[in-house]
């Protein structure tokens, strides 16, 4: 936990002693009456937190944040539902690296039961994704949003609609869309490598299998939606490391490690 | 489990029912007597195994080997103790890349009741090792060390020892050593970017601190032993997955993804 993060209907309000994050100040940092704090309000600007006081209630706290957080990473990433536990990891770590959009999809191979999973509605997903922004000193979290079939997320193509910084990389001209370079993991019958693209500059969408990869029917329904089969090297990577590795070459060829 | 590995002792002897290979094959994989499956012996070849017989002490296999195992990758990970449960998924997933080394490090800042996790004792290291190597089809396993402290590691050097790929990137010629690149994955005081580095062709040694990071005193002892500090964009990452993102770096900067 790089940095404290609220949401805003937090502010204002003591934060009880048994929250997580009041034990990580007291506890963890020693924060103690009149210490400030690295804090952020979700979606919203960084700075300073300020205790005023330990209370029973919990801690009486107040924010001074006026810095802007950092860019989102112009990177949508599609992932065939994985097990729950590995979901929440993945999702942390992707929110750890700042990208725009993260697609949970149904897919022919995937198994059916993980897409039921409770992590969506229990606030275990968006706990997940606050801990990988808290990790990077982020605010804002990426997009969340789950498909039962890749046909529905292939019909929606939700990186046309307007997402952050899919409207443009820089930030600056909001209206000016950028076509985004639209890739998928596939070793098995890749039509080129992740290694040899050039990114610099479009935002991408990259999606990932699950765990037994893609159906044929898949393969075709994705290349007729335009999307490159790129394999990474020659060995069967596991979903959630296959999506680290695509996310870290992704922003690799966009210069975005530089 | 995308291959069926074997201890060269477990060689001509029933597969317990209960070993969890032997659940993979007959409940996942649904095979039964007079049926192949994909399968290695550790350390050594790839081919085919056939069940002979399901019998009530286990499976009675034979094994056809003749494949060579795909080559290591040149890279030495050098890592800060992580909490054991993320030691676990970290061996795998540096196995299941294919990672020549991996050297467990206690730092400065590193949480010294880590290194005397069970893991390195009880087999619970080497089963994650397997697991990663069976998901990549590889019979090899990443050579796994622990030192108590940075300076031990950097007094031993061992990259400077023969091992497998270090001694040559293309496994030919054994006996011509290639000088490794000594980088440490460092997003607080940088002196270059993991993006900007060409490794083409040269083995490397990646040193990743533990979740505290660096301190100044080993960054030092670091920079005389001749490792480059490079950041990794300007997000801090959680240890493990600094770790991936070093190794996919280096393995696109070696033409290792195309």
């Amino acid at each position: 936990m790089n940095i404290i993060l609220f949401d805003p209907t937090e502010i204002g309000k003591p934060l009880s002693k048994r929250d997580e994050r009041a034990v990580h100040l007291l506890k963890v940092l020693h924060k103690n009456i009149g210490d400030s704090f690295d804090a952020g309000v979700l979606g919203g600007n960084l700075g300073n937190g300020l205790i005023e006081a330990v209370r029973l209630d919990g801690i009486v706290f107040s924010l001074d944040v006026k810095e802007s957080p950092p860019l989102r990473l112009p990177i949508c990433v599609s992932v065939g539902f994985p097990r729950p536990i590995q979901l929440r990891r993945l999702l942390r770590d992707l929110s750890n690296f700042g990208v725009e959009a993260i697609d949970l999809v149904g897919t022919d191979m995937g198994e059916k039961s993980y897409r039921d999973t409770k992590l969506l509605i229990d606030g275990g997903a968006r706990a997940a994704l606050i801990e990988g922004a808290a990790q990077a000193r982020d605010t804002r979290l990426p997009l969340l949003s789950a498909y039962t079939t890749l046909d529905d997320w292939l019909e929606e193509r939700p990186w046309d609609r307007a997402r952050d910084t899919f409207v443009s990389a820089s930030g600056r001209d909001r209206n000016l869309r950028i076509s985004p370079i639209l890739v998928v993991a596939d070793n098995v019958r890749p039509e080129g490598s992740f290694g040899l693209l050039n990114m610099m500059g479009r935002p991408v969408v990259i999606a990932v299998g699950s765990e037994r990869g893609w159906s044929d029917r898949e393969r075709d329904k994705l290349e007729e939606a335009g999307f490159l089969r790129l394999s990474m090297g020659n060995r069967a990577l596991r979903t959630e490391t296959a999506c680290i590795a695509a996310v870290v070459l992704a922003m690799e060829k966009m210069g975005k490690l530089e």
